[in-house]
């Protein structure tokens, strides 16, 4: 069980790491600054500074074979075992632009998983084919308005045959990615016959953004913020046709699409959460070594070493569960590794938002303020909770697991 | 210790409830959507709706009888207890523009109270009538960019005489209220005799906040909010001539009035944190009860009793420590309840982010949106753990307080 | 809401504390120390240096009036309120043998209040009069070892009419107080009709304990204790015969007696937890103080601060809610006092724990030894969060009430 | 960095978990039903039949090659690592005198490994030999009564040079083992020059524990057990004269030889804690399957999914952990693995004393009984918060770590 940095990636990290901090930091505070300023006051559109920027940089990433990591096992990318991404992943978290450089950004490592995996020929040439060279975004079209989505069976938005078409009909949510103008595909989960058992009744289609009946509702809003322009959208689809041979893997097959999508793109989440949380202690370090109180340096004051050391302990466990559950991915394949992909679901975001929030506190007011990057991480990890289901679905699993170990009744 | 709801004010608590949640609530939205409308494109004038929202709830508390209840233990106001308040702040704290309706929000409060206390006939005249009114806002500015405030003997914003004024220079930050352009006052404590011993160095002045020489310098950001019109602004004092008779109290004395500010605010604050505590295990309760999942009432699954559970043992115990605090402020004076009042300082927020937090992910997606006020709420009571002195001080002092009783050395 | 000590019993604290300390504390010692030197060998006959102790302490108490506190609103003893009584529970919490000193201790309360208020004339003559008089001792005969005892509803020893009498047969557990020789009264919870409605199916008999058929089987240890005298009894019953009139209140009302019963028993129980936290919190604070590492007194070390701060905030608000549930049970009643005391069965002994946890911790290894009380403390406090159900159950109640609120329809 | 179980070892594991579950736990509860049986009355005798169980198991282990595995990176044992050890010894920690019966309990582990790694050969010849063939026990002497032993630097107790002698006077307690009648060893820690350099002040001593002038005064008990017959001894030494040839490595150099000693013994202590988890889950996952209440499984009421659920990630991460501070000491050595091994000295016995509270929670009043193994568990872990260094001096370190990695100035 090797969970250590090998000798291939160890390059890579180093080239990843330094790119982050010396090129990609300096920028993202720029491109963050030019949310809005589009001459249209459209907070979705990029402007030429913003293009200048992710280009700008994505070339250079390019240039330097810094591209596409995320293609594990595959002869298209480096070929990477899941435990080395993740450690590349966990230096991509540090910075809120750095995944998009690479082109190893959510959701479009998920959806292009999906295409190499279950899509046809014309699929992978159509949007396959652009993502890879990140032409264009997409989106992953699942959650709804009015159900516990997290229930995935529950899932309502219509797809109903007609002809060589399916007719869509309905409404999704926090459709992240789908606010950036660049959207060229979406990934869409849909009800097709819902008397069917549980796990039969849904179908995965793919199809352009901008069809007939498609209509952005507004940005939800996390903490008050939009995510402009990545987005986290609600749309309405009014009679939507879609041609059948749009279905991904085939009717009916939806959760199956589903399953095999989510493994990896959690274990890249938990470990992006994770370098938000090494980024947070060194932050909190250096302020409990720079700041002065009562006399003496704020890190010998009250609990401050329990609160470091703390934080420390959390984030080593963290990451090696992480590293084991991508072990098993690797090792052992998606379904065995699902019960370890739970545990690292629930224990990384957990675990980096207490580490942000010590860290916030021990920078006093200026914490939560826009002069560090804590406050920003905070509410964007805050989302990883629900993202991908909630921490409730995932201990349900992990205790369903264990309890399997000594019954064959299931529970 | 009469902590319960005495029969003068329980009639009192009911209209102030009914009017929160009929006519406040409602407008409150209303008011917040318009931030930003104002013609000239500055967050921090007003439109002419949110005055004209503003205004007429005033109007139509006054004509009530349910305005400047903060008053205790007075002639001016309903003689009401802190006991007696405090259970009126929770109700205030559960809908944000809620307390300046009732001429009751901070950080008015407290420096009404400093005028009303400390301050001399002009200055009363002057400004404490007009607060009184609700005619104009202050603000009352202490903490320091470069230092941790919490150690308030460390600031260093100076005030050195000259002739019959002092001459002001520094920076100041997170000047809550400050954003606001009726804001008419400014409370500030500087630093005018460096060498004095550690509580006898600053004083605390009384000023117009149009004075020659202040600048805004920019909207401190909560969790990448300005909160304006309000604001938390960053301001910087150039050359600014105040005269000596500005003082309150006297050179040197500033500690003094700081001190005897604190103590109700802070018993304000952590009443509302309660009241937005009671309106998110509201929120959470009614959730459980209306949303299903794997065919059943979320209620039912999972760990959701026991949250809901712990939620209303955190909420009542944290609430009677208030109350019990606001009866040694009432019965013992601020110095002996001063540790009191540190350890609702401390509990109240956690608890309340907690409770909150819970809701929130009992929400799903949802709760951290812009459909529900949890979000909100989470960001505002955040930062309570850092107004007024970061938990660890509190902690510091409660710890204090009990070795006390076994030393006479102090420790 | 008067919470507070009220001058009737301000007195009676401070005799009892006094009492406490200076005479029953050092004989708790010896009394604890005879336990085995009993010429026979066994553990649970009293030495006759134990009743001298006993016997000493008890009449010294009635001489002085301080005797039968626990007796609420009742003109058999002091009148007082429970919220009085709670006060006096907290100081007798201290030290092992106080509530007995006093006639205060359970399960002997408990046991007379149900003949107080339920028993018939002969019940009275027979057993409450020497209950009340400290000549006898008693137990409540309830959980039954192959059930969750915490669904009550479960309880399955049976109790089968037989002409006059009815006939006993089953196993019983952890009968506290059945191993002390003046043991002299059974309450015990039957079931008489396995076939009626839930709570009908259950009848409370009153009974001597040697009568034929009653085996003691073996003590239950309690972290490897067998708190002898008293004793955790494993008791099997084998056709044992009870008169039909020896039923308290009715065939099928057993549950009635029950609830009536646990209320003011679950507020002592806390109470006293809560007595034995201050005495930790006291012992840590006085450790901190005299206690020397790495060139400073250990409360100055690391977050010892703050865990001294911790555990007076959590005392303090677990004390408040108890007195607030006390507060209920003498204005509302029981059934209205229910989630009051389902909140601090949860509250009072998990922050007991956690406090005396610390300060063991604090004394280093010492802590955790004969020479210092904690490690007692902390198991016996431990058995709280399972006596009168476990902490799951209790947490259940309060959701449950919390639900009510907002639906008819129960859940 | 490989953290799994290789195949060198993965027979052993096996090898070692039946003989502990089918052989060691049967003969375990007999040995210890045993305690205080011998003629004399003297807990700290064995009987015959608890040496029969002892020698029996300890023949059947050695003849299967089941000895002596603790020997890492030695030519004397398997050659193991300290990560295939760590694997070993989670399985040695689920049974108490497992440990033993395969010759690496401690503290005769750590003991020998001073003797060969500092010993010089009359040392090894006399001691070392008969430990490795489990013909004697031993004890390492080093906490004193009266001063804060984790600041091992004010240790005080005396060595002082008389002729070709040191005479050593002064008082040593917590000396596990020295209770056994076998006992024949004492390393023991003095200071021999309070005026030298902070560490280089103390000294390191062997000894038989039979010479004039020790005096055994009394176990220390834990929760009021004194582990008999293996023993918390508390001993005086009055004028012990020891040879000066009895020092270990040299005078002065006291510190060295224990900072050496303590890392492995550390690892081991955790991954038996990590054992003693995972029993605790098994225990409590088949109470939740076997078990009902109110119409169902337990594990299908309340938090009780959340519980195993938590209690499985708390598990694996703190493994994980351990097995990293293990592979440090393979590959970086003890100084480099130091930060590390104080990291699992705080997680894994806090990890473990949560799984087994829950378990004991979730086996009712039976849990904390002497039916079950688990209040015997959390008694022992309970310990390992102290021994060692308690849980904020090992913070204390993890924090200065950290630290360093931003400052060369230390903290």
């Amino acid at each position: 069980m090797d969970l250590g940095i090998t000798d291939r990636v160890r390059p890579l990290i180093e080239a990843v790491r330094q790119m982050v901090e010396d090129e990609i930091a300096p920028l993202d505070a720029e491109f963050h600054a030019e949310v809005g300023k589009h001459p249209s006051g459209d907070r979705f559109q990029h402007t030429p500074r913003q293009l200048e920027i992710l280009d700008g940089l994505k070339a250079k990433a390019r240039e330097r074979g810094l591209w596409n990591f995320w293609l594990t096992d595959s002869d298209k990318g480096f070929g990477l075992s899941t435990v080395e991404y993740a450690y590349l992943a966990e230096e991509m978290g540090k910075v809120g632009i750095a995944a998009e450089v690479f082109n190893c950004n959510a959701p479009d490592t998920g959806n292009m998983e999906v295409l190499e995996r279950y899509g046809v020929q014309w699929m992978k040439d159509r949007w396959l084919a652009r993502l890879l060279e990140g032409e264009i975004r997409s989106a992953y079209v699942m959650t709804e308005p009015d159900i516990a989505s997290s229930d995935a069976a529950q899932l309502a938005f219509e797809a109903k045959r007609d002809g060589d078409d399916f007719v869509l009909n309905g409404e999704k949510w926090w459709i992240s990615g789908a606010g950036d103008p660049r959207c060229g595909l979406y990934i869409l989960m849909a009800c097709t016959d819902p008397g069917a058992a549980k796990h039969q009744r849904h179908t995965m289609f793919v199809m352009d953004p901008d069809l007939p009946g498609i209509e952005v509702l507004r940005p939800m809003q996390v903490f008050g913020h939009d995510d402009a322009p990545h987005g986290h959208m609600h749309i309405r689809f009014t009679d939507v046709r879609v041609p059948v041979s749009h279905i991904v893997l085939g009717e009916g097959r939806g959760f199956e699409v589903a399953q095999g999508r989510l493994g990896p793109g959690r274990i890249h989440h938990c470990m992006r959460a994770i370098g938000q949380a090494e980024k947070a202690l060194e932050l909190m370090s250096r302020r409990a070594l720079s700041r002065e109180a009562f006399g003496k340096r704020i890190a010998e004051l009250g609990a401050n070493f329990d609160i470091l050391a703390n934080a420390r302990m959390e984030i080593e466990q963290a990451r090696l569960l992480c590293l084991k559950a991508a072990w098993m991915m690797d090792t052992a394949g998606v379904r065995e590794a699902q019960p370890w992909i739970s545990q690292i679901k629930v224990v990384a975001p957990l675990m980096a938002l207490r580490v942000i929030d010590e860290a916030m506190q021990m920078h006093g007011a200026q914490g939560i303020s826009q002069d560090v990057p804590l406050a920003n991480m905070w509410t964007h990890v805050r989302t990883l909770r629900l993202a991908d289901g909630p921490d409730a679905v995932h201990r349900r699993q992990v205790a369903r697991a264990e309890l399997r170990k000594y019954t064959n009744q299931g529970t």
